[in-house]
């Protein structure tokens, strides 16, 4: 997608086989790449969360394995490296993905062809993340597309709610949530998005707001209480975000507050989709409020909220008195039964036991 | 309730007829009191929201009235101050409410008696304030009582979740919402409050958090995010709000994102109950929905988020990219049947056409 009018993806290579990637932290206020010379630049940027997204992370591991074997391609250095990484961030399932890929992929060749097969690995798992997420955005478009048609004429355009970022900021371009809306926009259909800042990251603030102007979709900023009201008064015409795990029974996880909106959609007639990559679905498990595990997170996210400040530093302000006890979960379940459809880059399915199926690998 | 282990009122007078505000732009890092000596001070507290919610409005522009009668007591001066305080915050019922009051009082009243007249109404006003909160409080002290009875022993403390700030900060003392939390406190009832920030002005972060911190009571902030997540694991044994208004029919419109929670709280079987004066009750008026306008504020509230720095000044950061377009919807409505019962100082009832009936004035 754009940056200042110019197509980007979050991690870019070139012909000389460097490869850098866009430094999130510092969205939307500046934008700035960083290039990767060293394994270690990769997991500095996952940790440090330069990066963020579960596609995005498994892409930047990848390339960290590459840049390894540039300097030292022994069982040794393939084993040390992978285990590293995969430390960054432990919960991530995109990033063991894609380590355990890389082992595969290099693990039987001799030490000196393992540097040139890990960057053509690294850039084929990238174009991958791409074409599936471009999928996942044609099947959405195509139901984006029903939706609207059934709108009055005269109603404006497609009123699409989101949630936190699964845009092309979390994936390597198109995105999860936001693949249909760009499609839909790219097409030429009217199409507005509210984007829910999101506390406590504000991901929704900082980073869609911040992709969708580039790109130049028509979008506006609402505190994330404002979701039923917005539905209730008839602004939203379908909500979509996208998952950090689905469960074979079609129970989602995704960022606190997605079960919010879902009860207000439900609530008011409006159609809820949660849009991901098959491998987001976990098989192993059926009842999500009972299985996935909820990570908590510091409570310095909740007291604390980070900006540009009127001399345009970034800084941190504390909204509530000093040492206030605050919880923070990063994730809610939203049950199946709130999800109108899965969708997939595959198909567009009931979020049910029954409707998943037909998406299991054999 | 308590500031610094002292009892304080919000509005305070003396022996020697002085009368003080608390600066609430200011909390909750700064406590700060001032004294008002002139209308023209009521009437600045009033427009910067230096006092905020709507009895304690009212009682400021009463004793507005009463500073003005010292120095003109004349009929032109009792209609130019009450026109004035009143043009501070045009849609505050009880703003209206009070000053009718005071020019009542007054109006058949010779010029020379005015001025004592209204400093003795002024502080009628404020100690029927007082008294009405207080019976709110005991109304739903024995409504906790009984769900606290019905908890296992062994369960903790009674999980109470509020919104924004209805609490003695926006009335004189006690407030409406957490009236009955601080008498449950007092009579030694374990309790526990969830607030939530109340994104976009984040009462509940600074105003709520403070009171209920200065009061000792135990508290935890979260994001309003999470309200649904916490009622689905059943950490949460009641919702309790305040209103802006209550139509005859029970709508309740209260700040934005209340509707969001009773969603929740329906969703997950946890009583919703709205705590406010019977003169919250507009009878003229039944659909919410349909009736109720809804005050649409500045975008800047969405987009910047004010606090205190690193260095202990106050200051707002920017959150999302320059100029992102935002909509501010201050309030929203929740429908009756969201609502378990309306709690006033009069009685406990069904939040329905028909519970109501015993409420309205004959």
């Amino acid at each position: 997608m754009k940056i200042h009018g110019n197509p980007h993806r979050t991690i870019e290579t070139d012909a000389a086989e460097n490869v850098r990637i866009l430094d999130q932290t510092l969205l939307p206020h500046d934008v700035v790449w960083r290039t990767m010379t060293t394994w270690q630049d990769a997991s500095k940027a996952i940790s440090i969360m330069q990066v963020r997204g579960a596609p995005l992370i498994g892409v930047t591991a990848a390339f960290g394995v590459a840049l390894a074997m540039r300097d030292d391609a022994s069982d040794t250095s393939l084993d040390t490296v992978c285990k590293s990484l995969f430390a960054t961030r432990p919960t991530a399932v995109n990033l063991r993905w894609g380590l355990d890929r890389m082992k595969a992929a290099l693990g039987s060749l001799p030490s000196r062809e393992r540097a040139a097969a890990a960057w053509s690995e690294a850039v084929q798992i990238a174009d991958e993340d791409v074409r599936t997420n471009e999928s996942i955005g044609r099947n959405g478009h195509e139901l984006f597309q029903r939706i609207f048609e059934q709108k009055a004429a005269s109603s404006g355009p497609l009123n699409v709610m989101t949630h936190c970022n699964a845009g092309w900021l979390a994936a390597v371009d198109w995105g999860m949530s936001l693949s249909p809306v760009y499609q839909a926009h790219d097409a030429g259909m009217p199409v507005h998005v509210w984007v829910s800042e999101t506390r406590p990251r504000n991901q929704g603030a900082a980073l869609t707001a911040f992709e969708l102007n580039q790109h130049g979709v028509p979008h506006t900023l609402i505190s994330d209480n404002a979701a039923g009201h917005l539905m209730q008064r008839g602004l939203v015409d379908l909500c979509i975000t996208g998952a950090d795990r689905v469960t074979a029974s079609g129970d989602v996880a995704n960022k606190i507050g997605t079960y919010l909106k879902a009860l207000a959609a439900k609530a008011n007639n409006v159609p809820f989709y949660v849009a991901v990559p098959v491998s987001t679905i976990d098989w192993t498990i059926s009842d999500g409020v009972r299985d996935i595990p909820i990570e908590q997170r510091s409570s310095r996210e909740v007291t604390h909220i980070p900006g540009r400040n009127s001399v345009g530093a970034q800084e941190e302000v504390l909204i509530c008195p000093e040492n206030t006890p605050a919880r923070n979960d990063a994730f809610d379940v939203t049950p199946a039964a709130l999800v109108s459809a899965l969708i997939t880059e595959h198909a567009v399915v009931d979020c049910s036991a029954e409707g998943l199926l037909v998406l299991k690998p054999a």
